[in-house]
C-alpha cells in the first residue's frame, strides 16, 4: 500500500514509544525486546474478519480493541505477562478518521496492559485484522491446556453468555425493539462485552501454580472445555505409555459434568435464558472472553482469594471426570438436553 | 473457518514438531519456546497478498516460501537466529492439494533454516498470508537501519534485479517468446529468484559487529538505501542534540553515492540493461531479499572473508556521504539520470 509509511508513522508509531522493554521499535526490519531473565517467550496470534468475527456496522475503535483482546485473551490463559505486539492490517481503503478511531482503540487497551506495538504491515483488501502478541512466563510455569486431573473443578472467571447476547442485539434489524425484556441498562453491558471484552491478564500471573489448566472462552464453554479435556487426556494417554494398554487409555479419556445452575450469569443473560430457554447462548454462545479453569479442589481457596482481591470472581461449575468422555450437563443434578440441533448439548464432544 | 482444526492437525502440526526449543506447541492457546541466555527477541511481520505481491498463477508451494522467506529475510537483516514463526492464512476455499503443496512451501524452507511453525489462524477469505516471525540476537548486538556512518562503504550481498527481472517474465502473457535476448536457464533463474528468495539467514550472525547497518532489499535497493540513510541520519541528528543547532542538523544529513557499474548483476539481467537500457530493474524493482550493508572500510576485509568463506558474495557499489542528502547514481564517475518517470533516478530521496 502506497501509504504505508503515512500511515505507520501518522497513527502506529506513537503506540510503540514510551517502553522501557522495547530496544529497538517500529522502522527497523524488525524490532528488538529485552527478554527478563529465566523466561519462556510465549506466542498467540488470531485473525479477524469483518463480518465473520465481527458485524460489518462494527465501530473501529472496537474492531481495534478486540482485535488486540483476544489475543491478549490468550496470554492470559497461557499465565503470561504481555510483552508486545505486532499487527497485520488489511483495508479495503485509505480513511484517515477510520484509522484515528482503530489506532485509538489499539491505545487504550494497549496502554491500559502497558503493551507495546512493534511491528506491521498495512495491506489493501477485505478488512482484516491479524495480531501476534507474545508474552513471558517464568520457566516452566506456563499454564496449559493439558493438566486437568479427575476430580479437578471445572471453574470460570465472571459471568458467562454476555457477548453472546451482545451479538443478538447488534445482529437484530431493529435494536430498539430485539428482546424486549432486557432493561437499556443490560443491553448496553452486552454490546459493551461483544465489543470490547476485557481479557483475564490482571489474573494471569494468579494462575500459575494453582491453576491445572486454563483455556479462554472464545468459542463457547462446551467447545473450549471440550479442547481442555482432549488436550489432558492425550497428556495422560502419554503418561501412561502411549495408551499401548487398552485398559489404561479408556481409564485416562477425561470428560466432564457442568452444573448449569451454577453458571455465573449476568441479570441480563439470566433474563434472556428465563425468556427464551436458550442455554445454548450461555455454553456455546461464544466471544467470552474468560477463562475456564481447571482446579485442584486443595488449590480453591487460595486461587480464589487471589482473583476475588483483583475484583474478578471464580465460579465452581462442575467436575473433570474419568468415567465418561465429553461433557455431560446437568440442572440440579439432572441431566439437561439442551437445544434441539443434531446433536444436542447434553453430552458435547 | 469450521475447518480449522482438521486443516491444523493435517497440515500444520507437523511443521511444529521436533525442535527441542518448542516447549508447548501447536494446540493450546500459545505456544511456549524457551528463551538462550542473554539474548534479545526479534519480532518481524509481513503479509503477502495475491495479486499484489504475487502473480495469481504463483504455484501454493512459491506462495509459502516466499511468505516465510520474505520475513527470515527481515531476520537475517537483523543479524537474528531464527526462533519460530506463527502463520494468518486467509483462504477462497477448502483445497486439499494446495494446502498439502503450501505446507510443503513452509516445510521445505524451515527445515532448511530450521525454525518451527509455533501457532497460526485459518480465516476464509482473499487469498492472503501474514507470517510474524520471531528470532534472536545476543544483547545489544542487533544489526539497526539506522547505524551507517559518513565514509561507510555500500555493499549488497549476490546479485540485485534478479526477482524484478522474474516478475516480468512470470506477468507476460506469452511467456515463451518475451524477453527473447535471455537464455532459457536465465530466464528460470530469473523465476526462481521471484518465486523462491532465498533468505540470507546463513550470513545474519556474521554481521554483528562488522557492518554499521542492513536492510533486506525488498522494495529495490533505492528505496531501502533510502531508508537506512534516513533512519541513520535521524540517528545522528538525536546524537547531536535533537538538531537543534541548524549547522550540525545540515552536516549529519547522510546521503549516497552508487556507481552503477559495480552492482552485481547475473548475466541475464546484465543482458536485461544491454538490450533495454533500463536501470531501473537492478535498482528499483525490488524483490531481491538481498541484503545491502553499511561497513566501515576498516571491516570490509573481515566481513568479505567470512561471507565468501558461506558461499556469498559482497560487492562494494557505493559510499556513504555526508556532503547531501539522497542517493546519486554515477556510471563510470558521471551522474547518470535513470529511466524517465517525474523524479528520475538520479536523485533518489
Amino acid at each position: 500500500m502506497a501509504l504505508e509509511f503515512d500511515l505507520i508513522e501518522s497513527y502506529f508509531l506513537p503506540l510503540s514509544e514510551g517502553f522501557a522493554s522495547v530496544d529497538v521499535g517500529i522502522g527497523d526490519d524488525g524490532a528488538v525486546l529485552n527478554v527478563p531473565e529465566k523466561h519462556q517467550l510465549v506466542v498467540v496470534t488470531d485473525t479477524l474478519v469483518e463480518g465473520v468475527h465481527f458485524p460489518v456496522e462494527t465501530l473501529a475503535y472496537d474492531i481495534a480493541w478486540k482485535a488486540l483482546a483476544v489475543n491478549l485473551s490468550d496470554l492470559a490463559a497461557m499465565g503470561a505477562e504481555p510483552a508486545c505486539y505486532s499487527l497485520a492490517l488489511t483495508l479495503p481503503n485509505y480513511d484517515a478518521i477510520w484509522l484515528q478511531k482503530f489506532s485509538e482503540g489499539l491505545r487504550d487497551l494497549s496502554t491500559q496492559f502497558k503493551i507495546p506495538l512493534v511491528g506491521g504491515d498495512t495491506t489493501k483488501g477485505p478488512l482484516t485484522i491479524t495480531v501476534t502478541a507474545q508474552g513471558w512466563v517464568p520457566n516452566q510455569q506456563a499454564v496449559l491446556r493439558s493438566g486437568a486431573q479427575e476430580g479437578n473443578l471445572v471453574c470460570v472467571t465472571n459471568t458467562l453468555g454476555e457477548g453472546a447476547l451482545g451479538l443478538k442485539l447488534a445482529l437484530a434489524p431493529e435494536k430498539e425493539r430485539v428482546l424486549p425484556f432486557l432493561s437499556k441498562q443490560e443491553k448496553v453491558r452486552a454490546l459493551n462485552a461483544l465489543n470490547r471484552p476485557v481479557p483475564q491478564l490482571a489474573i494471569s500471573t494468579d494462575l500459575r501454580g494453582l491453576a491445572s489448566s486454563a483455556i479462554d472462552v472464545s468459542d463457547g464453554l462446551l467447545a473450549d472445555l471440550a479442547h481442555m479435556l482432549k488436550q489432558s487426556s492425550r497428556a495422560l494417554l502419554k503418561q501412561d505409555g502411549g495408551g499401548r494398554n487398552s485398559n489404561a487409555s479408556s481409564a485416562t479419556v477425561l470428560g466432564a459434568e457442568i452444573e448449569l445452575t451454577q453458571l455465573p450469569l449476568s441479570s441480563g443473560v439470566l433474563r434472556y435464558i428465563e425468556q427464551t430457554k436458550d442455554w445454548a447462548l450461555p455454553l456455546s454462545g461464544g466471544d467470552d472472553y474468560q477463562l475456564c479453569l481447571t482446579v485442584s479442589p486443595k488449590n480453591m481457596t487460595q486461587l480464589m482469594a487471589r482473583l476475588n482481591s483483583k475484583g474478578v470472581s471464580l465460579s465452581v461449575i462442575g467436575k473433570v471426570v474419568a468415567t465418561h468422555p465429553g461433557i455431560t450437563c446437568l440442572n440440579q443434578g439432572v441431566v439437561h438436553n439442551i437445544g434441539g440441533g443434531e446433536k444436542g448439548y447434553s453430552h458435547f464432544q
